[in-house]
């Protein structure tokens, strides 16, 4: 296949998946009201309506703005209510306001997203688009697959605090029986982290290095609700020793004695998941954890969690398989046979907590100008987690992706892989 | 007319005005989105749409629950969630989170005032209501309409808060030159004030006593945006000997230096309004003050605010006219010519703060029950303020009726009637 | 007697009040060291260190600066440092931040103290000083007894959060047993409040004036630690329909459930005093309570708090007598009998709140200058107290004078006397 | 020398060193007043009493009472008031109280040292101690050089609220030209990072192990006043694209535009130091640097924070040699000319922070008990430091020694050394 046939074949391809990614923003936000979609239940979290203009926004601004000629913006009130934190970009709309924007509606919002898509098909259409071109709309389509998972966290945050517990969607239960846990042995040695090649990773996954790992054993499955359990019975959340003392200072203050969605009635305790309130499900993994309470687990269990590195390195050898978004659970379930003591749920699930503090690769650089602040200024004070969850898109993820956030954080399907010195 | 006559004259009344309250309600609402309806701007404003629900939940637990036999809840969850703050019922939805309840919806909340109504005009036609019921219907409109205004202060602030600058309903402007300002003299000595008579008063303006005033004027119309300008414009908000010690350390904590409402745009002071966003109308009240920038105005003005009793002792020889609610306005206008120097816009416009705390009448009981939690409850650290304003329905307010809010309050049509002794 | 006799005789009684007044603020400061005189427990608690020196502030910037000739401060530095909130002279040394001044030293201050006393007695030595300059310097002195009582206030707060409970002074017990709770009836009509005369007052207690008054009766002594224990035990603190809603709240963030300097040891209860520890004396007085607590508290036993004008009729009638700080005991005492149902306890032991907030007397006027922001500014969302407690000088207290706090402060000797309607 | 020779030796040595290091505490104090000793300025700091009694605490508990046969506490208060954060040995004074500690006095507390100081002599000359109580004994020597550093960068804290500005002790002026700032080039590899074998070390710095390193370049020495100046005055502190996210909201929240210690008087930049207030000498090194401060200047200068390994590895090949607290300044010194294009300043005047997130170095064990919360606790959002200042005791430092700080601490002697790829 010579050149043009090889960029024409490309373009054809992100068409498609551009208009796949987009089509499934709107299919996961098709279940919410308008009122649903508009309220945000704390700075961290942002309203659906929000997800849907600034993934919108992402593409005006990055793949219009400097192509289209000439350029006229949808709105011009876009640009500052729809910029989430893009200094190079100017302005933004406070975050903790996001949610008092009952102007634009919903609709006003579903006809941004219809007119930028439009446009955006017909700059891909044009003419065959040059490689930058192609690789700001592959990012601007991960920009949004991010997004799509933010979709469904935030508003499993807001219909949890509704005394209502509401639904967001038809309600399943994960059943099954919890496997034993095994451990897995890794060798250690100088091994290779990164990622490398023509495939798409972000910046934060560069460049690929080598790092010096001591031998090392990994949990084959993730922690279950049932484990944790025990952890609360025993009075895991009653012992500082258990505890990094910032964790214990966090646990204090905010009065922590249990998983944010895990509540307790008629003397038998629940969670609440996206499908409403249900009798908790021993086998399947404990989410909604915090770093303060997946590395207190740890310590309780004798063990550690893992650093990225030694996640990666076992990750890498393994296909990316796993409960994700796509098998509609939107909910961890039970942890499948894996053969030949395998480490089982290393993708889907649950991102998992590393030990790793969030920070640049050896000689990582930043692409210039606002693209650039994508990940690069948010590496300090937040932790590494991997493989995905049950709320990621399966082609979203790989052994190299990086995701983080700060330890208190828990609305996200957060849950524990146990490592432990070999 | 003999007594059974009269009491179904009464009733037939009642039925008429309970009908004509509550669609007023619903008018009010008819504008808002879904969305618009459902957002709560601050924990001190509600959703529309709660307000909607709580004055409907007034009359199912007030009137419904111990008249109707056998009663059964609309919905049992409504009970707390639309309780307001009346702990005599239980427990109550937190106030700063009546934002996040996206459900139930709006819909179902007006279904919710369809059934309530229904069974409340069953309940009022089934046979001749006793006096106690029609007390406590009256009380609920009474109360309705009170949500009626907040409605409309809530939802102002809403919008304030969008950069759109979004109208609540299509635009006007208050036009007219300002009356040059007068002071009318009252010669004190023992007045009588509060309420007495068949008449509905809420419990807060009884027992009628008397109160020793001595000699005073009142100014013949309200503070007027010019000249709040020159207050502003001449150091006002810069200058601590004006203001209340608690002021001033408001006034710095929040870097206040206008009004809320107030902005400079390409140079022009505007104001927002419920029309959305216009050039500053000079002859125009000043609203949206707190009571530490009511204060400090008067002390700039080389006078004073006024006490209740001088206020009600002025405002009780005079008819309730004024622009209220019903003008359509929904913004204070230009001070009317008064004949003879008297006092204009006592009512309606804006609601006026006096210098007294919020409290009780000598002599003064609540209502046993939860229905007493009305008002006695609130009598600390507030202050009265009386007339009505552009939001308030006229038939709702009278010479002895008090208003209240906290100090730093400034989301209502709070403004300023001068005083000083004589 | 001649005018320059009657002069010189005032200046000599000046002269000499000075120095008894101020040899007493020393008393006060001897059992302290220098680590107890230089630490502040709270932004509204200042260190003795800096009463003896913004007492001193006062002398030197309002009575030396603008009469002597020439004059010069003591140190430049100090005019900012002690300045409590004295706008129209300047910069204030931020309130928060008294107890980070280790420099200067106690002894600088008792140093700066010696040479203002110095040229302050100059100063009326020089020739007979005329009945301004005799003003400011009484004004002075009244204003060193508040902080007086504000020392001794100030350091128990401080030394009640030291674990060791360590005591200001040798130990002492009240005794004695509990006075039956009697009523005094007054008739009510018009009567005269507020200050007239010769005699010093702070400008707040004038223009004296009428106030009308409904018939009312007063307990005959002060709600004692026995009663208060009993609220308590019947579940006072956790009944909302006790409290005002601002209340409740205050109660409920601050998990509030006994007065601020009870405790509980082996299974008593205990109360911490400037003489330590002691076992909770059921007799004596109830001191320590905010507003709020003295509000919940009267309405539990079917009572109120009186209003000022109640208060100081009743107050004017008899002598100042009671349990001040020259009795030594610096702890309120059981209530004396009292002849011929009269109450007892209206001076000394404890201030009493009132219901009243304070505000402006009709026809108040503020000094000009610096010194009229001694009072006026404070005219806002604070109580009025009465009477004096067992911590202020016998002679600065009368029945006219108000006293005032916040609704939240506990850290005063504030005690409960209770009112009904007649 | 044989086995008893050789530990009645190092049992003598210890001993001297015992005396040498307490003395040394006692020595630091001396200069302050009882009231400097007692006043805390901040959470994160102590009183310089509280220094000295904690660290005499941490002799008591963790060597007297295991050893001592019959144990006798001192005063059994002052197991909690004076524990740090070591919940397994009980309770604690709350961190932000320790300032309210009036008593015991300073000469109490003087007295607590001398008592422990003879137990613990007594104990180690009974008879040869064994090796388990002279780690024991050295740990608490090290701990006690820790705490001799915070007591001066505590007092320093608390001195610079005091508008006096007053000096810890006589002045002195940092002077010497800038160095001009080179690079050194390392070469990357596998490289040994870590403590070993049978000196002294904390367990954070253990085990040793290996870390890959690319090649690098370390500035030769520290970024100077002179080069932070230029960073301000081209408006690095407005320039939200030089800051990590975190690090510009920190800076916008608490409005800093300056370093800590930095201000303007009369035109000119000073600089508070413990010697008092001093013009800022550009060739000093620039310190009391947060981390977000430092990771923006290195951004700015195209640079970034070294890694802890690179740090180590440069550092290893080095003498431990530079201006600590021995010195006598107890301020940074202008870069002495380092031969060879070698790095200075590797060690003493400040701190260097490191982009290293504090965490455990793999197969990291805490010690068993109590003593175990050292260290290991803290190993979460906090960044590692290396080097020691000029406040560091000379010989408690190391090119393993690892020290950490949140992010915004500035009240450290931190500054900067940047590095880049090779």
């Amino acid at each position: 296949m010579n050149a043009p046939d090889r960029s024409r074949l490309e373009t054809g391809l992100l068409q498609e998946r551009y208009a796949e990614v987009r089509d499934q923003t709107a299919r996961l936000a098709a279940p919410l009201s308008e009122e649903d979609a508009c309220v945000q239940s704390m700075p961290d979290a942002s309203p659906a309506k929000w997800h849907l203009a600034h993934t919108t926004w992402f593409f005006e601004t990055f793949v219009l703005e400097p192509r289209e000629r000439p350029f006229a913006p949808c709105d011009p009130s876009f640009r500052v209510l729809f910029n989430s934190y893009y200094n190079g970009v100017g302005d933004q709309h406070p975050r903790a306001q996001r949610g008092l924007l009952t102007r634009p509606s919903l609709t006003e919002v579903r006809e941004y997203r219809r007119i930028v898509d439009e446009r955006v098909r017909a700059l891909l259409e044009r003419d065959a688009p040059d490689a930058a071109l192609r690789a700001l709309v592959t990012l601007g389509l991960n920009h949004e697959q991010q997004h799509q998972e933010l979709l469904l966290t935030d508003i499993k945050h807001l219909l949890s605090l509704n005394p209502l517990k509401p639904a967001y969607r038809a309600a399943f239960a994960p059943a099954g029986p919890a496997r034993a846990l095994g451990w897995r042995d890794f060798g250690g040695g100088l091994v290779q982290v990164g990622h490398e090649g023509p495939a798409f990773a972000f910046d934060n996954e560069t460049p690929r290095h080598e790092a010096k790992l001591e031998p090392f054993a990994l949990a084959t499955r993730l922690v279950t609700n049932g484990e944790f359990l025990r952890f609360i019975e025993e009075g895991g959340y009653r012992q500082p020793e258990l505890w990094l003392s910032e964790g214990w200072s966090w646990r204090e203050e905010n009065r922590i004695e249990r998983p944010v969605y895990w509540f307790v009635h008629e003397g038998a305790w629940h969670e609440f998941t996206l499908s409403g309130a249900h009798p908790l499900a021993p086998a399947a993994p404990a989410v909604h954890l915090s770093y303060f309470e997946a590395d207190a687990f740890a310590r309780w269990a004798g063990a550690r969690l893992p650093s990225e590195a030694e996640w990666e390195h076992a990750a890498a050898a393994r296909p990316v398989e796993g409960n994700f978004a796509e098998s509609g659970l939107l909910h961890p379930a039970p942890a499948p046979e894996a053969p030949g003591g395998e480490c089982a749920q290393l993708f889907g699930d649950a991102w998992e907590w590393t030990r790793s503090s969030y920070s640049a690769y050896p000689g990582y650089r930043p692409a210039p100008g606002a693209i650039g602040e994508y990940n690069g200024k948010f590496m300090v004070n937040q932790y590494v987690l991997r493989g995905g969850s049950c709320a990621t898109p399966r082609d979203h993820v790989r052994a190299s992706y990086r995701n983080f956030f700060p330890t208190a954080a828990r609305w996200q399907f957060t849950g524990i892989r146990l490592a432990r010195d070999a």
